[in-house]
């Protein structure tokens, strides 16, 4: 985590077009969404959540439904793109252009697939720059997230994490099943891997070049029991559980369910924030009571400590910036209150 | 997976030579395995497995009984290295010569184990040069696998992979025994760690620069319940199936038994088979009857989706062609059949 | 493992300063520690373990109390120092400046914590160089062990491990508090991650490089069950089995008791030092015998093998050497006498 707090507990896809008699149905619901259903990013997906013969149609919905709301999170595009097929790319060059052209105010970056080694990298943050740069952008107003999914990409991710610790990078995000596909992983009965080296590595090279860390869509989304489909609400929450725990900024959801869930596991419990807030509040008093070291709870308070407090408001306070119903929602109203109006300096 | 199928379910090596009466049993019984007994590739032992006062009969034997079989798969021989014992990297140097002179034809390629830093594995591969230039062999013709079992091949293992995607370099094999001893990784009860971060890595490497990733020996081979000794199945068997669900293409086998069972872990099942034949089946069908976009079992078929679909049936084309009595013997004749006559065309 | 065998068993952390009537309580009960509580490295602390206003105090402790006990194993102070935050490396010059100056004699180096990438590695080792110089002391003769604790240290570790090879570098140390804490790691009810991608890294690239490998503190000292809080044995001792298990050499220890059981699990037991004791013993018998190789127990003897034996006697001569009466209590006296009388020459 940086100082800057940038939230994406929830990175949302939805497909931009689908075949249905409202094409942008799913587009629409996204920007709609309310309460903890709303996701930090949502993502409209020309990629493969969209067939191929509805992809022009998907690229006119985003167009024309975004900037019919006002969308409090982040809008994040994703279009085609292969490290390993100039087709691809070009479609993807195309899309990037378009929704820069029309669509340059509305959009905080876009979201790249199936990228390789640094060089596809940086050849996908040109191709947005160009963009930017034809339409009349600002350097690096338009944002670049990659979905982590080739073995060339895990092979050089820490070389990509640090070209994108200069650059427009903004996330990592991982692609569990074409990465599977790629390193001819097998579903012998018990699931497939979870990737436990690479989900660590991409934690560690965020954090360390101040980018955000997401984990890969989880599509099992029905179970059935004694007669009973309903929504698989266990599974999905280990995984986001496990990716909490290891330091993913967020989680990907396909679902409002989903989003509902990684929602909250990405957000300070109240008993967290409780914590922190009268931990500053106290380090707060004894610094104006005297000099010299602040202990609490019989630590010391050193100023790593200290940021790690901070950081857990400063997150309630960016979540309570875009969506204020779900920390109204989610904490008691005199701690939410403590929270906001807290002094915030250690020195 | 690279698009050419390259097959290594089973890596299993043999004692050149034994002190036995026929001290080319083991390596003459390899050769001469049938059915499921017979490995994708069998490695003619010159290291470990061979004494040092043996070594020379073992290449003798290697030599003169190699040629004598039609040995359906490939055939590579283990020599001696040591990335820090250069007399060893001088006996290997004579092997591989030897090898290469009087085995050319026959062999397609050689083993190098104890490899350290990226310079040795090179060094290893110019040693390979030298042999097929001294004998007249082109550049490239005889190729390289090593052994990833020291600190220093583990911590190159990315650079040395992306030298082999270039490179004669075909296989990176696991050594866990050599690579313990290393690390100082000790046994307190309850076995061995299974480096599971190596292994990850091995099969993400492997796979980004287009080479097979094959598993280390297990070599519990017996176990003892109730009074009774017997082939240790269940161990071996958790072990590959590892190996098989996090991409590794093949298991390493000391014994005709574990050869069984590595081979069939690492091919499709049945299920597999019938699954992607028939996907491709309708989508052919669906293909010729209309343009646009084909969608089976509710999912779309984009061009990555259709090359694990056809990963699996190329895969069982392959063994088909080296191994036609395991097809046989495992797969229904009509599916088999349906797999080798399908057309394998995503346009 | 190096030839060279380094002991650190035991890197036991001791606050330099704490308010008490007796400052240097902790520091000179560490120096003064017997038997199987004697660890094989002391570090007094300046760093966390000392609060702010006490540092001064804790500087003039380890200075005043280090050189008044023959203490058996290394003294390595830990100093300040922060890869973001400038203040806290001119402290730790200042710190490594006094040191060197007043204890040069008596410290076998420093070890500097929250390290960043490569090049603030080098910075640290640059400071020490300046002090060597500074105060008339030969290159090299004042070590550097560093806490990996960020994640860009973690995602340089491969290169600061090469670099560490020809270098004053000594121990590579794991900070799972501060490293949980940059990466966002959160205890979710099942405490936190343990981070083994990181600790397989650490034990390879110290492996490979000639390093040290240490696992990191466990501060849950006490546990409560049935109404009685007693010393958590068994939760530090799964950690540490977990560190020897992947070859680890040592353990952090914050109190005496976790000294005794790190110093344990740390040293060959009874059992392995007897069966290899035995085999070098056979093996020195058979080649007074005869010529050609050497076979115990059904497996032949190389000189890998070998080295795996004489490595276990090795580290009992080198414990033998500096705690005599931690072998004395633990190894039958026969037994202790003939790894001690061993000739442990393959050739």
């Amino acid at each position: 985590m940086t100082d800057d707090i940038r939230l994406c507990r929830t990175f949302q896809t939805a497909p931009a077009a689908v075949p249905k008699d409202d094409s942008a149905k799913y587009l629409v619901s996204g920007l709609e969404a309310e309460g903890f259903q709303a996701p930090d990013w949502l993502v409209p997906d020309l990629e493969d959540g969209t067939a191929p013969d509805m992809k022009a149609e998907g690229l006119e919905n985003t167009i024309e439904k975004v900037p019919e709301y006002e969308f409090p999170g982040e809008i994040w595009p994703r279009v085609e793109w292969s490290y390993e097929d100039a087709s691809f790319r070009e479609k993807g060059r195309e899309q990037i252009d378009r929704l820069v052209a029309d669509l340059g105010d509305d959009i905080e970056g876009v979201v790249v697939p199936k990228v390789g080694r640094l060089a596809d990298v940086e050849r996908a943050a040109e191709a947005v720059a160009e963009a930017e740069r034809e339409h009349g952008y600002a350097d690096g107003s338009i944002g670049l997230s990659i979905i982590v999914e080739t073995g060339r990409a895990r092979s050089d991710l820490r070389e990509i994490a640090k070209f994108g610790a200069d650059s427009r990078l903004t996330a990592l995000v991982f692609g569990p099943v074409d990465y599977a596909a790629e390193l001819g992983g097998r579903d012998l009965g018990d699931g497939m891997p979870r990737w436990e080296g690479l989900l660590e590595a991409l934690s560690n090279e965020a954090s360390a070049a101040g980018l955000l860390a997401i984990g890969g869509p989880f599509d099992d989304l029905f179970t059935e029991r004694a007669g009973l489909t309903y929504y698989n609400a266990e599974e999905y929450a280990d995984q986001i559980e496990y990716e909490a725990r290891i330091g993913l900024d967020g989680s990907w959801s396909l679902y409002p369910k989903q989003t509902i869930q990684a929602n909250t596991v990405h957000m300070p419990t109240p008993e967290e924030l409780e914590r922190d807030v009268s931990k500053i509040e106290r380090f707060n008093a004894a610094k104006r009571e005297g000099t010299g070291a602040v202990t609490l709870d019989g630590q010391m308070v050193d100023e790593a400590t200290f940021k790690n407090f901070k950081n857990t408001v400063e997150q309630v306070r960016a979540i309570d910036a875009t969506r204020p119903e779900q920390t109204a929602d989610y904490y008691d109203e005199d701690l939410l209150e403590r929270a906001l109006e807290l002094e915030l300096s250690y020195r």
